[in-house]
């Protein structure tokens, strides 16, 4: 780091002047030294840690409490880290010789990034959990398939006119990190560093490639996964803001994963918009009745739930498909959940990396087997019947199972018109992404099918299910797929037979 | 019943060892019994159940509160009944010889299903100012309209591919009930029993038909229409979760009634979300500008109303049509409100069961005349002038009746062209619904016609109005009909001439 | 005025005999007769009013707070106005020769609408601002720009059907009203003066064209422009309203201009839902950090913003643009910002009233130069350095930038196959809005390279930059617009080759 000389002095000066802010007692040498300058540079970032639980508590007390009142899972946190609150040096300062993204600032070795291998020096289990989920592995299970990166190669690549033809370019860094990867996350690398204009004068820094970014599949310059951040917001990394469905709703919208928009259609998002001032989003283990009376997404998914004699209904997973035997999310197909969480190597019997073959036949060997899946079942049931009858949540996963049945099959007929336009010559299989009777065959498997799917799952949204994005739009698109095809009108987007070849990665 | 000995003696040591909540004073033997089970096998409606009203009044001393402030409409509640808690048995041991969904469970017989004729004990106005709603007809007004049943098997009915063409299934009971009778109510009957596992063994228990759902026109097994905890949710059936627009969201949104979509848009959404969290939304009788500044959906449509002095600005109604005068969505055109809640015997001057003809003129035999219209609007007026002036509110209502009319000769225009369409040869009038000329057509009354007409009414959503749903989709639909007639494409849906016959019902 | 004796007699007995409501001990007499009766009458917004600021401070008590404090900008308020709270009378009585909507009520002169001139009284440095912006001038870059003006009159106009010829009736000024105008502003004048029925008996009143209209740009009777209830709504007035971000979604919302819909997808939005009752909208200066933990809208755009030490990080504006360089809403290409509010006389290379010419380059006279573009772009700067380094700062806006260059790329491919079709004669390029392929390059400029610009603007909406309206659209709508160029069909929408000429103004 090169700061001038003048700008040194206003650093090293002002904060012995006047503080900005008080911070808790038990706060590091290290981190007072941070936030002298911070307070008043960040203030934003040094008041939402202020009032966070990280603030407030040091990890040998947080290992004080009962085990099923705990928010740490390291049996200990020995040495400094133990006894200090965990601040902003505790963080960004660990493991600094994995980190390629670490920079001299202010006389210290300093991390600009915090990844979950970090938060795993006081939350193992939660890291661990995460890492074999397919939200950790989500830039591979995009960016590592080739039929996926040619779907995100050909959606963000900007087309030419030439004529009434369309020619492609390569498609941007910057375009799939404004998409895709802001929710899969970037590739983040170090380039070298570069030097930045900042109140104290120009500053060195790691030059960062795909940065900012906190996707949830992030993939770190420590070599490891994901962005704990992505739902846990810093500064503050609270239970508090992941327990409430607008966070998970960043990524898990319409049109293609809707499940934030039929969850507001639910009773259970009724209620939850009604009361969400009301419940209580801090408590561990959070006590169903008590605490909150409608799910959240964090509810089903992934929390630590127990009932009026705090016996644990459900035991906490950040592994978030650990209760779900079916994959709703149909690439094409509804199937079983896939076995591990980086699916980028699943073959179908066709070869390709799907799970399910065109035809709809799952693939098998990759995916929960009919007892595993009646295991997941029974762990999403005993969260249902918190509230419900055995028999009412009968009634709803027969019917949800009746809905994947009936998307499938509406899926279906699209890829037989599909594959009626490839014999015809209509469209050119090569690429089965970019011309006009293939869009329309994508938006029947990504937007409709999966938009009933989840609107049966997710306990009602009616009106969505039949007109918004449902089954008003699974039988429009059907439609003009089947006159397209009658008609012989094509609509090819590119020029050339396929989408340029992209390299996996970047930005 | 039948449950393992091991069960029962579960059942029956644990409450005994440990109770898992306190229950209010007054709670009847029978109520404290289910509850020393439920607490631990479904806390989250025993606590909700807690919190609620009901847990903290007993019919005798809500009938204490002067008539304004009632929540409770019956003149007496004589018995047992009206000196215990309102708790889980005093409503689901309501009628039993009435409830083919009542069985043996621990010894007393028990209604799974709570219906408006078990509530009408305490709240007999409420339940039958319902029974007379297009609410509570809303299960007959679909399926027992031929025209509508049959865009209901239209739409849901799975469609398979032969060749170019289309070839629909029957049907499903499940996909109807994931998608319109989500809203508008299943028809649940006994179909026998059937045992499901519980934490406690097997359970024998009623086997339902369509259920869960709670539509707000449900046909029960009791022979009533309609289910309160569509508004009420369960179990706390508060007037503060009905108050608030979340609830009517569930159903009243886009793309075809999207009451929920303009208001949010509109100044007085705004205002709602904004300061949501400070209103009362508890007292009964409801102030205006004391409890709230700005109305949600009850304050506009059925709740009590009273100004500074006490003075009833508008009477509590639960049929919710009973300030609207004009019916904005157009089925096919705007028209008068329907003099009754069942709509299903309107005839118009073609024969078809619709309020208004093909080419707009109103059934007026059912309808409401003008001077019904005027008492109705003067209602509305009364609302809106709790904050507005005069000239305020009849400028507004004079841009809604601009908007009425322009939308229904946006309509028309397209049913012209769809009935050129027809004469064409393009497309097969017997089935109005299932081809692609006439899904533009169904798209401009149900979609872009309905949205304008909702977005003029509700004080505002011009964006909405402009190019989400309203003159920007009317225009372009126009126009891609009239190139489908022009250029003589069909884009017909089915194979056959019409979708297969449904029969009325189901699930 | 004219009053029934009866009604009189009622409106004078019955304040005396009972006052609804209690008001502030220095409130004026006349708003004290005010309120008498419109207690009453109008409890909405009285209620509204004693809860706001305004009721509960003078404007002296306002001037004696420190500078950084202050709500009022007027360096002193004297007389009358100055001592009393700030009611009803202060408000409606101002400057009554210059309002045209003034009329004798209660024996006194009231004006029916309160401007930004009015309010100028106490708050001249917002009202100056705010008049140079181009929110103020709203109405008139809509109707005085002869090409914006072509667009809403054919967007709203009704069509006949005419065989398959679609004929333009001249839209309406209700429908206009509904529309762009609801946000834009309608043209307020008095056109002599009418009877309205009240609870009082007949009154009258002046008759107001385009009433009721709260638009941001409205021409007011008394010749000013704007409504400053646009953002601060009645009878509040209040900071609170207008820093969340409900207040700005009215009008920035999907599809045209998607800002609301990509914050709520941005982790600002995620954390603001997550958190919005507990942050403190309400502390003049506004405290990064201290009073809210991610920004509003209003925070990032026009807030007055301390840090730690009480220094200002950005100046409080009401020209809601003072803090951007480059326009994101394309119209029909991203660009410099204007130089000034009114971009109606703004003339591109070819002569047109657009900011950039058909092949994009920007109408350099009229739009910011690079060093005014950096000026601005550094006090965003330091508005994202409140929490971000300066490295994620710079990261962000290369993204940006990328963005822009990219849906200018993707809009110059539409304009080029438009062009074709105008040569080819599929389209008539006299009126390029009324055609069908006309309306597929209005989506792509208007609907998704606008949605695209503002996903990555605003920190992050991945699934809305990628599937709902940004790439996926993008691409599709050129493949369509290619087909339709390809295969020669028009689905031309208006019989005569353009919309009938359009006065501006109305309603």
């Amino acid at each position: 780091m090169r700061l001038s000389v003048a700008a040194l002095s206003i650093l090293l000066s002002l904060p012995a002047a006047a503080p900005a802010v008080e911070v808790p007692a038990n706060t590091s040498p290290q981190t007072r030294a941070c936030i002298d300058c911070h307070a008043i540079h960040t203030p934003g970032i040094v008041h939402d840690w202020l009032r966070s639980r990280h603030a407030a508590t040091t990890p040998q007390a947080a290992l004080a409490k009962a085990p099923l009142e705990r928010r740490i899972s390291a049996p200990e946190v020995a040495g400094p880290l133990g006894e200090t609150v965990v601040g902003c040096y505790e963080c960004h300062s660990r493991l600094v010789e994995q980190h390629q993204d670490s920079f001299e600032h202010m006389g210290r070795r300093i991390n600009v990034i915090v990844t979950p291998e970090d938060c795993a020096s006081c939350h193992p289990t939660e890291a661990a959990q995460f890492a074999g989920s397919k939200k950790a592995n989500a830039w591979g299970n995009l960016e590592l398939n080739p039929l996926y990166s040619l779907l995100v190669e050909t959606l963000t690549s900007v087309k030419e006119a030439d004529g009434t033809k369309l020619r492609p370019l390569p498609a941007s860094p910057e375009a799939k990190w404004d998409t895709c990867l802001g929710c899969h996350g970037t590739r983040v690398e170090v380039a070298g560093t570069k030097q930045v204009d900042t109140a104290l004068g120009p500053l060195t820094v790691p030059n960062l490639t795909g940065w900012p970014n906190q996707g949830v599949g992030r993939l770190n310059p420590d070599g490891s996964r994901g962005s704990c951040a992505s739902c846990h917001p810093r500064h503050a990394f609270s239970i508090e803001d992941a327990r409430q469905p607008y966070t998970c709703s960043q990524c898990h919208l319409d049109p293609d994963v809707p499940a934030w928009n039929v969850y507001k259609e639910s009773k259970h998002g009724n209620i939850y918009e009604a009361r969400e001032a009301q419940w209580n989003y801090e408590a561990v283990p959070w006590r169903v009745g008590r605490d909150f009376q409608a799910p959240t997404c964090a509810a089903c998914h992934n929390s630590l739930l127990v009932d009026d004699r705090g016996k644990t209904v459900a035991e906490r997973s950040h592994d978030f498909g650990a209760r779900l035997w079916v994959r709703l999310f149909g690439l094409i197909y509804s199937h079983p959940q896939p076995k591990q969480g980086a699916t980028q190597d699943l073959r179908n019997a066709e070869g390709l990396p799907l799970p399910t073959s065109f035809t709809g036949e799952p693939a098998a060997g990759y995916l929960l087997g009919s007892d595993a899946q009646e295991g997941r079942r029974r762990l999403m049931e005993r969260v249902c019947q918190g509230c419900h009858s055995a028999s009412w949540t009968q009634g709803h996963f027969e019917k949800l199972a009746a809905a994947n049945r009936e998307t499938d099959r509406m899926v279906k007929a699209a890829t037989a018109l599909m594959q009626a336009a490839w014999e015809a010559g209509l469209a050119d299989q090569k690429n089965p992404f970019d011309e006009a009777p293939e869009m329309l065959w994508v938006r029947q498997w990504l937007f409709y099918a999966n938009s009933l799917r989840y609107a049966s799952a997710m306990c009602g949204a009616p009106d969505y299910a039949a007109f918004k994005n449902g089954w008003w739009s699974l039988t429009e698109t059907l439609a003009k797929l089947a006159e397209k095809v009658r008609t012989g009108t094509s609509g090819k987007v590119s020029a050339s037979s396929g989408a340029p070849a992209s390299e996996p990665g970047g930005p």
